[in-house]
């Protein structure tokens, strides 16, 4: 099995079509990728100086680009994700002044005085998470995922902080061990960022900051060709979703439900109002983040409810 | 144990303080209620004449105002839902041109065509849900809930369409038998209003409308003197949770948040920025309507999370 | 001519249908309104108290309901502003915690440290406000308008710090002497509302506060019977106008540049996507207020471009 | 003169640090620029196949890059624009499907069905634009500016259809000859982007195109060295500018205001929150566009306010 990661010191901290590839795989080859975390593995203490570590636009280092055989524009790239471990025995968050759910940012500027800068470790043994020795709270469980992921769009070299139509930071916790995403190719090769391991994370990831690790984890990597989608779709045993990135958040929840009630009815045969009444009764949502460049919504389908003859 | 509901053509269309109340209750109460569902009952086939029973504002009728002895400005109002029974064979659901979460709307205007009104009644028995005879799809749990339920703010009487610090047309799945409902108290008596019952919802009530209902409840009342609170807090047997109505929805998310960190703060002495950073990693969201004129956000922290000697 | 005022303690909070009238106009009729400041006239130095001054919800006093003979609903009132003086010799403006533009608000919650309080008083003189000793710079000129003008919504009863489909506090400095406002007929008599002098005012108001003075105006108002409008209008010289109050911005832009294009097609014949398009090209906007409840934009459109055959 | 464009086929549609100059400028030049419009010339009938013309990513044609010798990250590029000539004799306009601000889009997602596609041709002659010959209405004056102009980001590249703080697609007509436009330099060279000359726009682009022209333009190239900025600044004879671009459209607001009160501050020693309460009472706002990929806002101080001993 190939193992794939970038040199120390040339991680990507774009996604997009300029860069070389790292690495070749082949549709259905199974790899080993192994990602820094968010803050390039830097803080060990609760005393490092976050504000020079993090230097932008230099966070949130990714693995890629990884060229996929015979993925050409139009296609859709397949990424199954068989497991995720931590590399490390503890996992790091972080206040970050000007950055967050709850305060002032460079987008939502304000006046105020910032929040101070923070960081807390989190020590990780036997799938638990140890949140803090000073707070009397039981330890958190282990549940890993992906906090980016992604493929380059046809000419943006989009942040590694922002998500996007192309995948990229949606934060969104059902990009776990078990579960397939789906992502479009605009370019020959697809070109497959990911990274931003995260040990857990709640809904929204409102301060900004998840528990932040650095993974082995192992993909699969297939393609559907010549089918291309809009925006992200994650598979798992329950559901199917569709993820959508914008400001506002609600631009975020239109476009993650346009695109599952345009995916009932052309992969599934419900007539597409139909589909959006549908909706309205039985499919759920999760807010992966808002904090981010864009926020990202995940809208989600219960396979219970997709039509007998066509269950996936 | 007093059954309550308002004359006929009687309902309430707005929380207020400027209506006489419809009943009178004392804190401890058990009391039986009554509602009609959010078309007024009016609707009884799929060929009735939607554009013209939807005859704004007389839409989303509530129950109320139910005067609590002993509430004054300043205390918490505590609704227990002990039962939602409906009190039809069928629910109805609709698309009404220009309302919904994917469509033009009186404020997200746009020059488009509008889609087409359409009417879809869901028979419900034993149970369960029957969404459309044409899909072959299982049937949906009956899981009912109360769209709307509030206290009158202090001077503005407020459409019963819409959410915000006073309850209202929440949409949240939350308020359902199991669980608690604190909201503030702004004029002596309270002034409860409650209706707008759901057989059942998805998360963000995509097209605007739920399996609509009336209903049977039980409620038990209690008032929490002297404690106030900022927006609609929601205790079930899990979580603590707090709810944000604002546009756009980041707004909403920001108030859900914000109070629960102060919540966690104040009422379980986790100092707030570590609350912030908790919530980071074990917080949930149910985003609960995209549709009304507000969007409303909950946000739940769990209860097994709650330090150690705090636990509720 | 009427001189119409509410009594010192009996100030409408609210824009709604349910206070008794404080005067009865006839169409045609002038009247002179006395109006307070947004703070009541209580603010008389910089030292006074701010944080009680503001005593939510009894903030921006109104002078109304005024109730004008033969007024139903789905007519609209034409009041034509005829002269705003100042009856003080200063304005006021203030730096209010959790109000403004660029701060944490009770809507865009943050846990930032808010912004100190701070009044400054501006000396009004010959038709010129000082806004500073301290700073070296011109007398700003003395341009006043009504921030807070609006008609009575059918059931609704609106704080006066929100602007929305039917007036309210939409701070838009084009509500001035020589200039016409529309407003929407809700209920019979169209209970109209008045207040928030200002002397000058920014774009935005970004502050949150403008320079704020009690008034004596004179109105004209008038009747247009069996003519519905969705928003304000506001007529110029130069401009006709519309008003969208929404949240987040882009919905009151879309508000009030959709409501221009359907004027522009059923008053001035100009096909609706005609009119579209040339209001791409000749259109001026005013961001009126981004502080209150809702923000309200004015969308402009130049009588010169009006078709020659309908110049009004 | 340096005469500066593209090679027909090889313009730049994003702005960003990967693309090989096309020229090469030193501080203090003054050259002309060579620009194609939105539509890269194709339309010159109104039966042009606008959907097959807009072949995303591949629109709105910019020049550059041009490089700027001694430019450095953390300097400042100004760009003086001295005139700019349309160099043909009509302009095109067009409704785009899923593009504008009253329609949904692939950001504000909506079910409703698409409006149409339009072109129209606009005759410009002695300065002065047709809009239509069916409509009886005067011409427009021509007051071209460019719609997009900036510099690359350190490592993204950015559609050339987005603004953001590297200045790019902000539609503001405040970038017009005998202004001159400030633009952060984040990479050796500064690498200058600018196209899409438009010979008229109405406030908010609203239907989402101007009056789109090929442009001559000339030019004044300098640099401040060492002195950085966050967000593109404009200076006209009358004002000092500032222009933010993000979604929501009040974040759009937010940066520009907030960078306008930190100029105010440190370029002209108002102190902070007195340079924010200034503003209340007599900045102006443009909005520049509501139909981008990010809104844009330019906030503007009127140079007159500032203190006597600093006008500049």
């Amino acid at each position: 099995m190939q193992t794939i990661t970038n040199l120390p010191n040339e991680w990507s901290y774009v996604i997009g079509p300029y860069n070389p590839p790292v690495a070749v795989v082949k549709p259905g080859e199974t790899i080993t990728v192994l990602t820094a975390d968010a803050f390039e593995n830097k803080i060990d203490s609760v005393d490092a100086d976050l504000v020079n570590i993090i230097e932008l636009p230099f966070v949130n280092p990714l693995v890629g680009p990884i060229f996929v055989e015979g993925a050409e524009k139009g296609d859709t790239l397949s990424v199954s994700i068989e497991s995720i471990e931590v590399t490390r025995d503890y996992g790091v968050s972080a206040l970050i002044p000007e950055f967050g759910g709850l305060c002032g940012t460079t987008f939502t500027r304000m006046l105020n005085p910032p929040l101070p800068a923070r960081i807390m470790l989190h020590p990780i043994q036997n799938g638990l998470i140890t949140f803090s020795d000073e707070l009397d709270i039981p330890r958190i469980p282990y549940e890993p995922f992906y906090g980016t992921i992604g493929t380059a769009p046809q000419v943006e070299a989009v942040s590694s902080l922002s998500p996007g139509f192309h995948g990229g930071n949606m934060d969104a916790a059902d990009v776990c061990p078990g579960n397939t995403i789906h992502l479009p190719v605009n370019v020959t090769g697809a070109l497959l960022y990911v990274g931003d391991g995260h040990a857990t994370q709640g809904d929204a990831e409102v301060s900004g900051v998840a528990t932040e690790i650095p993974t082995r984890g192992i993909l699969t990597i297939n393609l559907i060709k010549g089918e291309s989608i809009a925006t992200p779709r994650i598979l798992s045993k329950d559901y199917i979703m569709t993820v959508g990135s914008a400001r506002p958040m609600e631009d975020a929840a239109r476009i993650a439900f346009y695109e599952l009630v345009v995916w009932l009815e052309k992969g599934y045969g419900i007539e597409r109002l139909m589909a959006y009444q549908l909706c309205s009764q039985v499919a759920r949502v999760r807010l992966a983040n808002m904090v981010d460049i864009l926020y990202s919504v995940v809208a989600k389908f219960p396979k219970r409810y997709l039509p007998s003859s066509q269950k996936i």
